[in-house]
């Protein structure tokens, strides 16, 4: 088989596994407190100019509604895209937590500063919510990017709205190596209130490094990470695959040779006319007859995305593990 | 340095490593609906005659605040020793799902059907909570595990009070190969409704077994997993942990080890007079002058349990890794 | 000044006020235990043929999140028009009880059958909470109400996807009143699992009547009660409006006269040209100059409803208070 | 019958009414927005010093869950008497807000500034809840009260570990008015972060009136009061109370007389020997042959505060409404 089904479908890219055999015979302090979860948020920090402060997490939705909780006030809510994966796709994580998601329309997944504002403006009295977060995704659910000026403009209004901007980084990776990509690590600090860097989705085994520059955000956070369940006994292990993602550029390669699949499998359809709405990461999106659809399970792993009459809209991931011939060979049958 | 600091300190037993890596260029369904944890709940049922519901978690506290959540209204409360896990060490993770802990004193950190019978009855009308789960430790928390006996007799309580009896078995593995045991997992199966299986504390990478006979517990389960961030993306990676170690019986081995190298450092601290409570499992707590415990940090890992004016009390963990040689090093220091 | 702010605007209706003056010696059971909660549930089951359950509660907030939480599991939803009460008014009352709310685009704030089949079948599995429920007011906060016809077929829909219907009957005096309505008390218990006669609305010094005709939704409601903070010591104070409503149909004649003056307003409006979406309710909305709207401040009291360039949109309420020389001295002021 | 059974067991004081009366034909703004609200707080502000807040709640466990979960962070928690109306008699109201109470042993009821001091340091990192709130009830359950001199070393104490001190006054009327109480309306300003005066139990319909000096803990409260369900439409209803209560020192009078009736009980008692333990409020406890109690219930209504083999303990409780001649035909009664 060959596999275009997620980006999160093995244990972890081959050099993790390795290092990780180097520290078997090692003993550990339990719950983050180790010197690879320390080594790896030194490491990460030689990537940004501004000093951070980072945790180690197991997975999206579980930093997702642990930031989202320990942030804002009972009666505080975050805004989201209607698409956004933590009103979509965590089975009401965060509303278990108390908190309203305020949902707004998007064309492609994406908020605008304008549409925040708008947003933000109906929300007068004490008898709605409180709006005092924007949650966005980089890249979205739907494989878009934010791009500099974008993230800036919203970073601004957040601060002129008094809201936190919190960017979901599941898929980091693959946006700040995107061809399109004007923004590094140094940009996400500076123009969001808190982040996070997806290892599950970007070759680790596990995990999600969340990231602030205001200490008031960081403080106490661990008793949030723990109240939620979120705070591994084991945690070195998160922290090993960071100190391997970061300490040679692994976890920007990972993300480029996916966006280079990505690129070299849209011109091979787009050869054939068969994409029309690429996108600028890991993820495409091709519509095709349900027969056909039928023939490349046999070859081939993806994900029905919708379902239409005749028709099904599936999805492709690269990965770091995805080849040109794992491409050349889909075309092939494509054509 | 040699450990004595916890069982949780190491990456995982080298046969669980070692068969992970020979899984490594696999690709795998997420979300726990792989062939590696279908395969593991097949293992673990060959050693159960009752068929049972598995699902595998990422943590103790996780599965404690899920199992507890899923199963309880909104206004029924779970009976805890005084000294439980939940109520001691979860910075109340429970609560933060909306239900409240009864705590009860007890003598050794184990409940009894009687103190069970006497604190449900105090509970009336609806100006209180109602009292609808038992939640008891296997091992306790303090080492001491419960005889058959004993299990019997909550859970024929429980079902007369129309009470869920929940075991928390993050130490499970020692729990039932100690010496004094006898119990076995069908044991557990038959005289609980849900229980589990520790990983992280028995030689796991990491992941918590969660079993239970009823199908209307085990009824959208999954739903409450992801509710809470608890469903892993890699969800194959704590289902290979659990066919690991149950395929040739390496859980109860490791428990086993762990237990006679307890044994052994008991008999060696008797014949220094330096215990006067053991327990039957693979922590062992003794007390000793202040001065000898900055001594012992040199050489040894451990964790200081309770302080006193002269003394320190100290906790001393033996797992799978420790060696007689260990053990006898440091009798020898402690004569 | 004349009133059309709102229909809580006074202490309670002459008669209600006078019964309970007359009650000021007595002593009762606190917590609704009393007999006039008593012979209130007794009264309002004269009203209803088939036996139902009945619990007075403190206000529309408080009954909506308590009925949703005793309700739903903690991974269930409750599917609301955009517009509901729940969804734009309640502070994120439902979410802090954890539930989602899946909001649905209407034309008029009412749900039909359809939309709600059609957005049940979107909740496929569980990365996505699971709907339980559909919540309607009747009337709307927009002053709409469901004919018989409409009741039916969303009752019949929800039965056919186990969802509950849950109506919030803050306004259902003046919904069973209105001149379109083909509804009684006994179609409400009928075509719904559960909801409640609004009394704070329609007369009541304070209070809404909750109802099903369900044994096991009734089953421990009295603890949710509690929990959330609305078991009322003084609960006969709320028994008392709803013994006094019913006892001569004053709660009828209430909505009825709200209703009849509604339809004297539209007609004047109408006679002078300044209304076109008229509702069958107690509340109608006309959009005038900002002028106008300044110069009838001085002698009227309303809400404005929604702000445009030069003009604004105002609601103008009636109740039982409302009498024809107000209507004709704004509809000449209006002239 | 003669009434012993609680203090809120009757509509409201004859004044309260008569003046509610007299406002029947008034129109108000909803919410708490009205003019008797504002001139209930005006009128309660001049009793007080220092500069307060005020708000008007619906009743004690609403406004104690309202009041926690507004000031304290998820992970933080309150410590409270294991006797506390939280703990005890609220259905887990307070951790259905998703905090931990943490019970102390008391010997009658009242926290001591060492007890909580002890406490306070055995919550030492992010696995245990953080301590940030101290929760009394002046009087408490059991009809005691707080001095001076323990409630300065209570606040003193709150204060140095960064705790806020909240007073339940539900019974702050007998509190106050007590022979041995020397605290005044300042001093529980003064000396406390947050309290409430509680009208329901001295002669209100309904209500309680919230009191904070600080600004920051203020702030968005009534959100908290809306999302809890707790923001009554008829808000003036309890504005209107606490005007009445406070215009002329009725809050006083009624607590007074209820301390008065309650010693003229307390020496009767004592003249034929049936109190041991008297308190100095309005509850007072007594023990009786089981036949003896149920030959009292033909003619008095009180409460069974405990069960024992032969005899049962009996609450007594004197209101506004109790008189000398109750009195003096239960201790005829009683001989």
């Amino acid at each position: 088989m060959i596999h275009f089904r997620n980006d999160y479908n093995d244990l972890a890219h081959p050099k993790l596994l390795e290092m990780m055999m180097t520290y078997q015979r090692e003993a550990h302090l339990g719950y983050g407190m180790d010197h690879h979860s320390r080594k790896a948020r030194e490491t990460i920090q030689k990537h940004i100019k501004t000093p951070v402060f980072i945790h180690f997490m197991t997975g999206g939705t579980s930093t997702n509604l642990t930031v989202i909780s320990h942030l804002l006030k009972p009666f505080e809510a975050v805004i989201s895209a209607k698409t956004g994966h933590i009103e979509v796709h965590e089975t009401g994580a965060i509303e278990a937590t108390g908190h309203k998601i305020i949902t707004l329309e998007t064309k492609d997944g994406k908020l605008t500063a304008n549409m925040v504002k708008d947003a933000f403006e109906t929300f007068t009295d004490e008898h709605m919510v409180k709006p005092k977060m924007v949650y966005i995704s980089q890249a979205t659910e739907t494989g878009m990017v934010y791009l500099k000026e974008e993230l800036i403009a919203l970073y601004e209004t957040c601060k002129a709205l008094d809201l936190y901007l919190f960017v979901d980084g599941a898929r980091l990776g693959v946006a700040l190596t995107s061809n399109i990509s004007d923004l590094t690590l140094d940009d996400m600090v500076n123009y969001t209130d808190i982040f996070y860097i997806g290892g599950t989705k970007n070759g680790a085994l596990l995990g999600e490094a969340l990231i602030t520059k205001h200490e008031h955000l960081d403080a106490y956070f661990r008793y949030s990470m723990k109240r939620q369940g979120g705070l591994l006994a084991k945690g070195f292990l998160v922290g090993m695959q960071f100190e391997g993602l970061f300490r040679d550029n692994l976890f920007f390669e990972i993300g480029r040779h996916a966006n280079n699949m990505a690129s070299y499998l849209v011109s091979g359809l787009k050869n054939i006319g068969l994409i029309f709405n690429e996108t600028p990461t890991n993820q495409q999106f091709i519509t095709l007859p349900k027969s056909k659809v039928e023939q490349l399970k046999k070859t081939y792993t993806f994900e029905i995305w919708q379902d239409f009459k005749t028709h099904q809209m599936i999805r492709l991931v690269t990965t770091y593990r995805t080849t040109k011939e794992d491409i050349d060979t889909l075309i092939f049958d494509l054509t």
